[in-house]
């Protein structure tokens, strides 16, 4: 029987550099010989990119919290079913851009009330847990100097605004702090050759 | 203060005449000074009908009874939130052609293992009963026999096939059962106006 594989996710604000160090880590551990499947949220897989295209597109406002959740819940399951346990089962190492700890924390800083939610249909819905998660923490302030935030395409700060940022950057490391086995802080107000040569030893330890 | 409006639902299985009864309801109650909204599920708003989209077209095998089972309840949230809630708090009556109990049916015939998740995540996330929901109970066989199965439009007796309309029958009557106090059970083997009389009989006493 083959080994089952790891999962591996990155979090962290926008900005913060996670996309460059999960493609990084990807590269690193296919240099080590290891079948590594890159994957992002929202999306994934094919059903679930269609869900993701109801969340992205038109009026933000369009979507309710309760019903935004149900929309990330429902494509994270597809992405689960049809990407990453499928890979995992076939013993390949999975590396995605984002999971439910994106949920917890946004969701956790636009509506306090929804948290108990969340974790109840994470819970029900979903169940698993990645592996190991590399938390990249970068000051939103520096993020936007570096020029780091304005690359990610995503126009958040404009958006949103540093305040919001700032507030995604405490729920991370409070979701550090209350999954410490799981979930490893990386200092990202480094070069990136230095941040993931943090992160290959801390993946070699355990994939 | 405008009195809260009244939530009627009606169920059954396809060819069963539902649609057709909601529909005479909601002209009676216009008849009789009402002011009714008239809508259906899945869809009922145009964020829920961008999701029942996702949910009929395209391979009906691509989600898996999990995934269909949030994204129903998403576009359920969306349809309770955009027309039901706003409807009922302006004092109006609210005719819908199926709800939360068609979930639990049909996903019960389906995979009676996530019986238990259907409930907790309706619970979770959508909480709200309708006042009353009138059950059109019919034979599957008599329905196809009198041609009203084949008027539904949606082919489900050739998709499915007989034996599943029949478990589906089952369990509305359990349903009927489980909730006697909301679910009236009404005996659709008669002539659409015999059974539209009755309906509005029952319905005169309530809004």
């Amino acid at each position: 029987m083959a080994a089952s594989g790891v999962f591996l996710t990155f979090e962290g604000i926008d900005g913060s550099g996670k996309s460059t160090q999960a493609r990084l880590l990807a590269e690193t551990m296919r240099a080590r010989g290891r079948d590594v499947v890159l994957t992002r949220e929202p999306g994934g897989s094919p059903g679930a990119e269609e869900i993701r295209r109801l969340l992205v597109e038109g009026d933000p406002a369009r979507w309710s919290p309760e019903t935004e959740i149900l929309l990330f819940t429902a494509a994270r399951r597809d992405h689960l079913e049809k990407t990453i346990q499928p890979a995992l089962a076939a013993g390949r190492t999975v590396i995605s851009d984002r999971f439910a700890d994106s949920t917890r924390v946004y969701q956790g800083v636009a509506r306090a009330d929804l948290q108990a939610s969340v974790n109840r249909l994470h819970d029900l819905m979903i169940g698993r847990e990645p592996d190991l998660t590399f938390i990249i923490d970068m000051d939103p302030e520096a993020a936007l100097a570096r020029g780091l935030a304005r690359q990610s395409g995503e126009d958040r700060f404009e958006d949103f605004g540093l305040g919001f940022q700032q507030a995604l950057r405490a729920g991370f490391l409070a979701l550090a702090d209350e999954y410490p086995g799981r979930c490893h802080l990386i200092d990202g107000n480094r070069p990136a050759d230095a941040v993931a040569a943090d992160i290959a030893r801390i993946a070699q330890g355990l994939a």
